[in-house]
């Protein structure tokens, strides 16, 4: 045997225990469960793809059980395939905690006493956080609780364009601005879809009015829709890869929104490649060969052909329910367009309910509540603070009289379909009342007395208060406290009742109601120490505002809201939320209503094309009351001088601004620095600025920070409605960074090449 | 650089790839996994077991958490743990088939659309079929259709004794055998499980009649219990690995048995070491202490302190709920005592919703239809069959009349817990039309009409048949056609009515109801080609048994009724079922009418002890109506002699008896050949005979097949109860094998040393 030879049986002893670790190793990772395999269908094969799956799903299904996954089985269902165990679908309101199980085919809660959830801050409140970790938080959290409810799609978040502070529904959207609204809407879907359950985006698209909700073709110009109202939607389609999208109600181009050729076909599913399933918002579908052509997958909440609801058959007389399986059975309609909107169905149950991996979620526990609590207190916005009124010193204060109804009312519930069983609801006069505990007396005013709350499309409309004192003993009573006081708080606003914030109708003005600007009038003559907190999803008048000297915006603040904001206004926590939309002085400083139709008979021109928010305030040198991206802080923040690190950005180059912040206050806090960039020259009209970039930082007293943005040639961009395609012409851009959208602190002048 | 150097490196740089291999292996099959189990708790780690997950579960949970478990939260369900994402249980009323949901807190059903089940035949049919394939095929599409419904407990399947044929719930059960019923139990329980639904044994122990059964204590001597009413609950724990049982309503040595220290610590946990959960039944508990210390984990159904149904909070007030909480913390009880319970409750939980290898289960589907089907064909026992009357021969059959209000009565609703929402139901006489077709003329005449039935326990209690005509004229419209038939099929018997087969009552007698005995009497005055079909899950008295050439045992079929009954009638299907229970001809030819007490006024002593059923008809010489496994067949069998593979048996050792049997006539058939031991003598009295094995073998014309029955000394055991232990005595056994109880073929001597 030569010494080669040697080698090579040594070599191969060597390896033939290494072999058998091999081939055991084999076995244990995939020859074992092939065995198993062998024996299972595709479609239950956990190895095989997705859409190896579906196609084999697909393909031995009947006709009649595909066209059953297309439509509702009951209020929030839609059937699975019993025969192949595919299980249902089973959606559930959001976006700001997980509706109470409602009846089989009824709109009221069904009586469980294992459904009473976490409620969420309302979504402006997220967006005013300006945190994207929040919005993870957020969605992780809320994701949990449907996941833990067996609910396997989620419906929302919603994220149209705050378009009018009238709209009755912008509290579950994330405000004017669409790289704000899609920076904040990404984290949240991934953060729900990480428990195994479908995001399903609202209202897609241009659903920024309730009145007339279902009956108003919205006219857009394609700038508009691409550079403002759809941003959003496709960030959420492409970064946040959300697995549902909900057609909204109003037409467009002549075609509703859930059954939609240019919105569905054309954008979401040609140019965006959404794989995802399109549900349509509940009663949103209206033509059987629109919802089967115009790219549709599952149809809910219609009342077709006059049947009564209740009806054990009303679900069979759907539009994608017998019309569809008559059209597929003539022939006049092909297998194919079922098959399309299985597939998207199918894909759903395996992303989620048939995803084996899924955790089990949890609900309404006491880090749901405390993730809650901390969006909340940082989306409260310090909107004025003259004189330092806030905090206030408890050192130096005995006697505090909160005023106003939305101190005691539960805003949890009522505003349509977000309306919650919450586990608990903390009311800001029980928040404050908690925090001072004995080291002041609170004392309360009711002070004005809203009208009672109307049942709306079957939802329960919240806590009826009643008061039978009249509007001038209220004030009298609460003047005289106020008068006496150390500290007035006033909690007022808008609440959830028709007309305010609430789905299904707008506001009928900008003014706050039931006589609150008086009221507050008043309260400013009798007490100085006065914080006035807005709790609402709007903005609203306030003729008030120079004699008042400090005012919060409290949104909806969900089951913690009182302890968030008693910890605002003690100090506990230094504010740090910033306005996510404008706060105009009068209605006609808004874009909408000054050119516009609004609310339109039938017909919703945009007239005002591109500039929405601050965009109009920018181009029209309008002073807001407050403006976008404007919200005060316990200490205080100095900019440097921003500095870029080239001079000319290349077509696929990128360009870093940096600027240092500065602490220059007492306490620690949070500031979110803002860019913005301007284009000095274009083809087409452009706004003044548009934001494209920020960054929440948190400081130290006196401690400095860089904040750097960098960007590409895609923020310099606009779309060209000739080309059909983004555009960034070469020339002159502005960078400016600042603490608002009113408040550019510094700026650096760069060159696209 | 040395040879061998070279050698070194050489096969280092061999190695070194297939390193990468193995890590890359390691990665994938073991290491990718460890990363995210390290950052999973032991609890919802997969990796870990059962145990050491319960125990992880159990050191997290608060004192609440705990006891929540413990009790139901509404009509059929109990919390799990929200907080750390175990889920809850759901439990469903069985064993026939998955019932519809109900309200939260009502009885009644919830009016869902997607919860009509397949209805399977009743128990008695199941155990009819001596057949333990079709045992397990029950089980296997039972437990896919509750699994399908997210249910993870399957409330079913019954195994008390048939002691008296007045129990209004026998029809659930599997006869008056304590070897027939566990033979057919554990593959129930095993097809259940396999879905990772939890079949939950019951009713544990001694719920033997229906009257008085909330407080009835049941006297039984230790021998009948270990041998007649323990059993098949044993096997149910101990082969079948039941992963729940239901504690019964009824007392035994004074305590309920839900809350029973003899029944459930000392047997079913001490002798039998059961790991499950014990449920109890609905409304089972009545004190705390015991409910605490006398092995229930969870209590349902109860209604204590008085609260009104309803009540949002009626729960809160459970034996298992408050109480427990407040003597736990006040330490009267140990939490040790509430962490008993929870091991038990969260390994139901581990085993079945947390299992997520667990199937998804399959609903109402033709496959589970047609197992039913089969499941009636083979339990469908010719008890008569004069001159080949049946099956019917439709070369000479030009009209055929169906009598009876059971060939058109929906006999899936009604019952009870075990009624129905079937996806369908096939009537007797549906079935019939259908497979006769245009072969000849179907006529129907109802004959009788029942009482209207009465709703108990808020439960459906089916269809409403009315006829106005008298009694006298529908007798007369039935003779009158069943005069000028070729062919007349009576299908009467008991319903699901109140006081017949019914849940909650027991039969007031033997005899039909409604006066169908004289209507019976008349037809076969009027015609001899004459079937009657007798509908119930109980035993009749049949005064005109010597009139009528035919007689069919039919039970309750399920949603295939009338097409499994067609398919004997006609002789598609050769009957093959055999008797599970004697036929007494009068009620004191039955041990427990005879010597009893029934129903005993709160106090049922068991007077026959041992002597149930065919032992009691044995011991006392009395010929039944019809025997324990006693069936026809549309051929006929001939029984060689037996043989035994040895004279003697020993302690250790088996003994094998074989016998030939041979199909003499002129059709495929099987016949259930049955193996029945005699105890020549022994120190305590003994049944004459013991069924200890069968078999059911399929035989083509002419065919001969050799049977085995195989048994060691446990099948000529006694409980000798001053030992509290079985007792083989030596000496001389005969082995009986024949086609009943009461037509022994075969006999051979053997003894056991």
């Amino acid at each position: 045997m030569s010494s080669d030879e040697n080698y090579k049986i040594d070599a191969y002893m060597m390896l033939k225990p290494i072999k058998s670790i091999l081939i055991l190793l084999l076995m244990v990772s995939i020859g074992a469960k092939t065995e198993a395999q062998n024996t299972l269908p595709v479609y239950l094969n956990e190895t095989a793809t997705i859409e190896q799956r579906i196609e084999d799903a697909l393909s031995r299904m009947t006709l009649e059980e595909k066209v059953a996954m297309c439509h509702a089985q009951s209020k929030f269902s839609s059937a699975g395939v019993p025969r192949l165990g595919i299980p249902e679908n089973w959606m559930t309101d959001g976006p700001h905690g997980i509706r109470a199980e409602v009846f089989w085919d009824k709109w009221d809660q069904a009586g469980w006493t294992n459904d009473s959830c976490i409620a969420f801050p309302a979504l402006t409140c997220l967006a005013a956080s300006w945190n994207t970790d929040l919005s993870s938080l957020y969605g992780k959290a809320i994701g949990e609780e449907a996941r833990y409810r067996n609910k396997n799609v989620l419906l929302g978040p919603g994220v149209n364009i705050y378009r009018t502070p009238l709209n009755g529904r912008n509290f579950e959207y994330m405000g004017e601005d669409p790289l704000l609204s899609s920076r904040m809407v990404v984290p949240y879907i991934q953060g729900v879809q990480s428990n195994g359950v479908a995001a399903c985006v609202k209202h897609y698209a241009l659903n920024n009015q309730e009145i007339d909700r279902h009956t108003v073709n919205v006219d857009v110009d394609d700038r508009a829709l691409y550079e403002i109202y759809l941003p959003a939607f496709k960030a959420a389609v492409q970064e946040g890869k959300a697995w549902a999208i909900m057609g909204a109600y109003n037409k467009y181009k002549g075609q509703w929104a859930g059954q939609n050729q240019y919105l569905l076909n054309d954008i979401l599913r040609g140019e965006w490649h959404f794989d995802g399933v399109v549900i349509s918002d509940w009663g949103g579908i209206n033509d059987t060969k629109q919802a089967i052509y115009h790219g549709l997958d599952m149809e809910f909440g219609s009342w077709t052909n006059g049947l009564t609801m209740g009806a054990s058959n009303a679900y069979d007389n759907y539009y994608l329910a017998d019309p569809f399986l008559k059209l597929l059975k003539s022939g006049e309609v092909k297998e194919e367009e079922v098959d399309k909107k299985v597939r998207n169905i199918l894909r759903l149950v395996f992303r989620t309910n048939m995803n084996t991996k899924r955790p089990w979620g949890s609900f309404a526990t006491e880090e749901h509540a405390l993730a809650g609590r901390k969006i909340a207190e940082e989306g409260i916005v310090l909107l004025k603070n003259k004189n330092n009124t806030l905090p206030i010193n408890l050192a130096k204060t005995k006697k505090i009289v909160v005023i106003g109804e939305n101190a005691v009312k539960l805003m949890t519930v009522g505003g349509g379909s977000s309306s919650l069983k919450a586990k608990y609801e903390i009311s800001p006069l029980d928040g404050i009342k908690k925090r001072i505990g004995t080291q002041a007396e609170v004392v309360y005013a009711r002070g004005y007395v809203g009208e009672q709350p109307k049942a709306q499309d079957g939802l329960s409309t919240g806590d009826s208060i009643t008061d039978n004192r009249s509007a001038d003993q209220l004030m009298k009573e609460a003047l005289t406290l106020a008068k006496g006081a150390d500290f007035v708080i006033y909690i007022g606003g808008l609440n959830k009742n028709d007309k305010q914030d609430s789905e299904g109708n707008d506001r009928a003005s900008l003014s706050l109601p039931y006589n609150q600007d008086q009221l507050i009038t008043e309260l400013t003559k009798v007490n100085k120490n006065l914080a006035v907190v807005m709790i609402s999803g709007n903005a609203v008048a306030m003729p008030w505002v120079n004699e008042v000297p400090s005012i919060v915006q409290g949104w909806y603040l969900g089951t913690e809201a009182g302890n968030a904001l008693a910890a605002i206004l003690v100090g506990d926590v230094n504010p740090s939320g910033k306005l996510p939309f404008t706060f105009p002085a009068k209605l006609a400083d808004n874009g909408a209503h000054k050119l516009g139709v609004y609310p339109g008979k039938g017909e919703e021109k945009y007239n005002e094309s591109i500039f929405v928010g601050y965009r109009w305030a920018d181009k029209e040198k309008i002073k807001p009351l407050f403006s976008f991206g404007h919200g005060l802080n316990y200490t205080t923040f100095e900019y440097g001088k921003v500095t870029a690190d080239k001079k000319d950005l290349t077509a696929d180059g990128k360009i870093t601004f940096s600027v240092n912040i500065k602490n220059t206050g007492k306490r620690e806090g949070q500031e979110i620095a803002q860019l913005y960039i301007n284009d000095v020259k274009s083809s087409l009209p452009r706004p003044v600025k548009e934001l494209k970039a920020f960054d929440k930082i948190s400081l130290k007293a006196g401690e400095t920070k860089t904040v750097k943005f960098t960007i590409d040639k895609t923020a310099l961009s606009f779309f060209d409605p000739k080309k059909h395609d983004w555009v960034a012409e070469p020339g002159d851009f502005n960078a400016l960074v600042g603490a608002s959208s009113t408040d550019i602190r510094t700026a650096v002048a760069f060159k696209l090449k």
